[in-house]
């Protein structure tokens, strides 16, 4: 076995390599999103190129391939779960992607989307689809060559939405979106026409910036985000990035006249920093101590921010703080501000729905984004197909294309396939929930008396260190005992909100 | 010329190469001082380490001494001072120190750096030396074997001044500062004896952090430091540091019940920022495009921080804005406010003194480390020398080694030769002051109206373009018209200080 433990040595000590090459990247990406001056932004451009080439040319090192399949000879590969297998399965999966990718194709990619970005900014702004359109349509031809490079069984898009989320596939995820949209558009409905609704404009007072850091400090740092290995910093655009092991750190922005922008941003970085800072340190580095994906990573994040951070027990705990924060809470009963933060108001902007209508959503761009990469649906006619399918779900009539088909940054930055991940974390949060629950007893009467480690610690044990051992459909059925569905999900928003609307 | 033109491209990538990783360690140090939080400084360490290995590795690659030679052959060498020659001349320098210095040295000094550096935090907050002691013993060892391996001509000192100011010798250096020093000594007994002296409790008020950052922003605005190539930051040890030809941080800290510390720190850093941000864009990663020295730098800094901001006239200006900034300057006439911040006291801490006593302290600290790497003082010695020599100079008691041989990072962190640049840059900052104002006019009258462009084109044109066209020393016989002295700074403390104290 010395050789075999030789080659893993050197696969450790390259990937380590690797990890501080990347790490330098999230630094860049920290620092250009906080306080890099404007000016230095082109420079910021070459420094990014340089360490994205020398960590794609890293880590697509031959040598890899040879040590990979060294260790495959000796029976390092298959199902077994021990953590040198585990490993050398998932580093194969890493290169095989990496080395399909032509350095030329990268680079291509690389370009356009420096330009479609641009575009989308200056498009955006001017409410004017034309500006974007011909940047778009070349990206969605790239998209489509990465695929075709990366090989799929049914269809292309699967290719890129393996991307962020390793083994799903999208005729599967289309049954399991579609049966939760058959529930959502009636619920939506009957929630509509409630006549008790509750009084959201009570969270549009004066908040005071530094009172809303000092409390969503101390909020964090009380369902257990740690501090020492994070920190919390202004952007436009809120994020968690990792910088190291123990450097964690979370982003937001805020709003002096708004509570919920802040409050519940930071809860859902929180969650999101929880996962990797309860990854299996000793395993940095390696796959086994890496998110399996990011519909998992946003279960930890929408679990922390709505599963328990809107509900009525996390309140009772926490509300007299923020009476204490803010004196425009102080006339506010509890049960008005609960119902509040749990409004629900089909919008134009994803970002700022809520929980029900967020999903609806996602529903939207997973239909479209799937179409464009089929060629069913050309570029030029998104704006229509938008309008039209917008008005269906939410029975709106979109004002322009700014606050419809070029809202989101993804599709421009070449994101395609990420969509679905964010309804994937909400049904996977609802389900991963239920299960804490069965298994730890009665979360509500923890949160009461602000103890959130016992949920935290169940999150740990049977996710966080876990890292990639499984796949991401497999945890979920490791943990819940069974598939995804979206059970859970419904019967959740039907118990908090149709108590909410007096429904 | 093709073939030379070719080399000189090929040098000119290879240092944009190398001036990329250097960003990045400046990245990495500028947010391990402000943001990284604490659990991250292991990991930090990694990654510095690494690109530290890396930039030396690029920066000694054989294929530079090649294209160096083929450049050096066909005739870009020698005293010609057009940008390519210039180039090519700096860059021989800094390949030839850089490939004397065997990799094991390197690391060997990396560690000890490390483990010194803790334990001189340990040492100082325990008043104890003896935990020092080893240590700093092991970093003068090794500063010498660094001294051998690069070479000189009088004593081992030079080589290791030579890396903060390059062709600065130390005998020369000796007779200029013991100049000083004769002059200084019976300066400060004269103010000591006065009577009639400022009262500095007026900078030792409430003065709001919110405040004072507000008006140390609008101040280095106002004296041409420019936010949108820059920023301002917390830290804890004030810096300035580049990370990229748009990107000069500058930082500092603030005390909320006195002014100084962070408004004369943070022009003190805009000083330093104005000359990397007037430097030659077009010459961004060669040596036309980098500052001379560390001394010359220092001269730009301590300029705009004494020279400027602690006279009358620039007060004139500044003052009503302050004024509205901080109510606890309201009953506070400019004239006792002027006198209050050019108090002259002796004092233990460096970083606390003031524009006459601070170079009393870089004296006692260059006959020193001097004296150290002589081997004419023993490490075991030197809280004993010290505190011996400082009564000397400042007739005070040293109570401890904190306050005392310990109360800088220096030593610990092998900087030897560092600190004769600090009065290097006092004394060309008035030489400078005195050769600007004989040339451009009355520098106080365009203080007081607020005009700050006049001073600082002249000194973007005579020093900040220059880069390294000329080393320190002739550069300010170029721009001066003859070799630093202590004149001019003797005449202007002389001429500033007096009236002060009413002598």
């Amino acid at each position: 076995m010395t050789d075999n433990n030789k080659a893993y040595d050197e696969l450790i000590s390259i990937n380590k390599e690797i990890s501080i090459i990347n790490s330098i990247l999230a630094l860049l990406g920290w620092d250009e999103q906080t306080y890099m001056p404007t000016e230095g932004a082109e420079y910021r451009g070459d420094q990014t190129a340089y360490f994205s080439g020398l960590a794609h040319s890293k880590s697509t090192d031959p040598r890899i391939g040879d040590l990979l399949a060294e260790l495959e000879t000796a029976g390092f590969e298959g199902d077994k779960l021990d953590p040198q297998s585990v490993n050398v399965r998932e580093w194969r999966k890493d290169y095989d992607l990496g080395v399909k990718l032509p350095q030329s194709l990268v680079e291509e990619m690389s370009k356009t989307i420096v330009l479609s970005q641009h575009a989308w900014m200056d498009a955006r702004s001017k409410k004017d689809f034309s500006i974007f359109q011909p940047h778009l349509e070349k990206v969605v031809e790239l998209q489509r060559q990465k695929a075709e490079c990366f090989g799929y069984t049914t269809e292309a898009y699967d290719a890129l939405l393996n991307l962020f989320e390793p083994g799903a596939i999208s005729s599967d995820l289309e049954i399991t979106l579609n049966s939760l949209r058959d529930e959502l558009v009636p619920m939506l409905q009957k929630i509509s026409d409630a006549t008790n609704k509750p009084d959201s404009t009570i969270l549009y007072q004066d908040f005071p910036i530094d009172k809303q850091e000092a409390f969503a400090k101390e909020v964090a740092a009380g369902i257990g985000y740690d501090f020492d290995r994070g920190s919390l910093n202004v952007t436009a655009h809120p994020f968690m990035t990792g910088l190291g092991p123990n450097d964690l750190r979370i982003t937001t922005r805020y709003y002096p006249k708004y509570l919920n922008g802040a409050l519940f941003g930071v809860i859902h970085e929180a969650g999101h920093a929880m996962y990797e800072q309860n990854l299996l340190a000793e395993y940095y580095a390696t796959p086994l101590g890496e998110s399996v994906s990011m519909g998992i990573h946003e279960s930890q994040s929408r679990m922390w921010e709505n599963n328990v951070a809107r509900g009525m027990a996390f309140w009772e705990h926490w509300y007299p703080t923020a009476q204490k924060y803010f004196t425009a809470l102080n006339g506010v009963k509890l049960d008005d501000f609960y119902r509040a933060i749990n409004e629900i108001k089909p919008s134009f902007i994803r970002v700022e729905a809520d929980e029900l209508t967020y999903n609806l959503h996602i529903l939207l761009r997973f239909e479209i984004e799937r179409e464009l990469i089929r060629g069913n649906l050309k570029v030029e006619d998104l704006p229509g197909y938008w309008n039209e399918n917008f008005n269906k779900y939410f029975d709106l009539d979109v004002p322009d294309d700014s606050q419809g088909c070029m809202q989101d940054v993804h599709w421009g930055a070449g994101l395609f396939g990420y969509f679905p991940t964010y309804s994937l974390g909400t049904l996977n949060a609802a389900q991963f929930y239920a299960q804490a629950e069965s298994e730890i007893g009665d979360l509500d009467a923890m949160f009461r008396v602000g103890e959130f480690s016992k949920l935290r610690n169940w999150l740990t044990e049977k996710i966080h260190t876990q890292g990639r051992r499984f796949m991401s459909q497999q945890l979920t059925k490791e943990v819940t005992g069974r598939d995804l569905d979206s059970v859970d999900l419904i019967n959740y928003l039907k118990g908090k909100l149709y108590p909410v609307y007096g429904i």
